[in-house]
């Protein structure tokens, strides 16, 4: 099982903001998976992959493909206190998900 | 609240490898700390905060430090598949903790 995070590469985050927004994600989507779910995946190392989304359409077109294939997804926006407007769409958290579900989704994105 | 996530900036890691093992990070601490602390953090929206550490001997000094301080802190080993060796220690999640608490702990490190 892993997890997929989707990021915005347009908005110039710095590698901090950016793992943060990443980090919200996880733990967010993390929180809705059912239990069994989560800790198959905590056994298993918590693998995690973070992938580029060019802008915020691709977040939510992922997400609704992700739904439709009944894996937990979760939009993040962020505060807003530092480098960008409050609430800036920034991540989109995945699963955690089988593998091969997951890579399907994916596979036409690039690693961030 | 919130959590301080330290990463070694002497590794070389990618954007998105340092932002999976800062989530790592951070839901490791997140889990390690009580259900008040849990629930009052992500009702205040989950606020971290990611710091540079200069090499693995800083954030075994702050993981000391944090639980001195009674702060629960998690030390992530990459399990090596892509760009590091396996075992090489990355990143520390400390918190969530108060957040006058944990600023003064972590004062002298820069942002990521």
């Amino acid at each position: 099982m892993k997890q997929a995070i989707l990021a915005r590469s347009d908005l110039g985050m710095t590698p901090g903001k950016l793992a943060a927004q990443v980090a919200h994600a996880s733990l967010s989507a993390y929180l809705k998976s059912d239990s069994k779910t989560q800790k198959i995946w905590k056994r298993d190392g918590q693998t995690k992959i973070v992938l580029k989304a060019p802008n915020q359409n691709v977040l939510f077109e992922f997400k609704k493909i992700a739904e439709e294939n009944k894996i937990p997804a979760v939009i993040i926006k962020d505060a807003g206190r530092t480098q960008l407007e409050p609430g800036t769409i920034t991540t989109l958290g995945i699963g955690p998900a089988e593998d091969s579900l997951l890579d399907e989704i994916v596979c036409d994105l690039s690693l961030y």
